[in-house]
């Protein structure tokens, strides 16, 4: 794993270049707090962005879905992709209309998925699982033959991409610094709610008890 | 508007298509509930997939940004792009792991962009302000010439689209339902933050002490 990766001539980022950051450790930041990518790829009828649950174990980003896919036997068969994955922190409030910004997070990934082979689908998948309820994956009951099958599990190399990132309050020209209105950051968080149990189930184990609000 | 428009073979969900919708009202919830895209189109380096900020008004997505991007340039110069908007809503822990699913409600829009003309950009841009914050359009300073200019507004029409929704708990396989583990949903959700004023500044207003926490 290289700490930065050089900008290739689709990672460069030229629209407010200083805010472009192509470091793994930016890059998995991001890509550890989310479970949902957009996922582009093109065919003969243009464009796609089709969302999917994602999840990253090392220096790949993974994906999964039903064989009967069409998006993943497209992206199984070689396309160049693009992943894209964005947290909005906030809308920034500035003192002009033109200075109106958002704080965001966000990292592009480009390239090609692989294949998961056969034997290694069932611990990727596990991963998955344990990246959001660590000891699940031992307690529930695992996939079996029919249901590994029929499960396509890819992934794609963390070799090109760009980040992006904006923190911090307005950046008001300095001749609307004395303008009578309101100016800062209204701040926005993915943030867990109460768990709901499925009617007479288990008793929560820590990571649903510890999910949100308390003990649950 | 049409209530329902019939599913083109862009946007016809296969993949579980019983969680597809194509009616206006849900693709309105779903556009009204975000200020973030993903955009996706492709050129001869492949595809591309770029969050951007977004708002709706009437029957049209409208984006913005700076004359210079190479993006925008793109994407008003007639290229067929995809928009992808997606709400995670929370994570489906089943008995067995091949039943764990997310809750989400995702929109993809297919087109292509038209340019918002000269001069319909401010009356535009201040939708997308008033959207976020209403009369802070006319509490700001509004956008000069050269800043006005210097914007590019574009829209696309909300006529082929696909909405997808999954919601409630897990469902699992009858010979699961006995199984000793916690099942249910963790939801998630976008929710505000505490308001972060910009040092000295003007007086809260109903938006930003109506945001978040009672009042700020």
């Amino acid at each position: 794993m290289q700490a930065t990766t050089p900008a290739s001539d689709r990672t460069r980022i030229r629209r407010i270049a200083e805010r472009g950051q192509y470091d793994r450790e930016m890059l998995d930041t991001i890509l550890d707090a989310t479970h949902l990518c957009h996922l582009s790829f093109a065919d003969e009828r243009g464009a796609h962005c089709i969302p999917m649950a994602c999840w990253r174990t090392g220096d790949y980003l993974y994906v999964h879905g039903s064989n009967g896919s069409r998006l993943l036997k497209v992206a199984s068969a070689g396309a160049q992709v693009c992943i894209g994955v964005t947290h909005l922190d906030g809308l920034v409030l500035a003192r002009s209309a033109f200075n109106h910004s958002m704080n965001y997070r966000s990292a592009v990934i480009y390239g090609e998925f692989e294949r998961v082979p056969e034997h290694e689908k069932a611990s990727a998948l596990d991963a998955f699982m344990e990246s959001i309820a660590p000891g699940r994956s031992a307690e529930v009951r695992g996939g079996n033959e029919k249901e590994l099958a029929a499960t396509t599990v890819l992934r794609i190399a963390l070799d090109e991409f760009a980040c992006k990132v904006r923190t911090g309050g307005p950046e008001d020209d300095p001749k609307d610094l004395d303008r009578p209105v309101w100016a800062g950051v209204l701040p926005l968080a993915m943030t867990p709610q109460a768990p709901e149990p499925d009617g007479e189930t288990a008793n929560a184990p820590a990571y649903v008890r510890n999910w949100c609000c308390g003990d649950a």
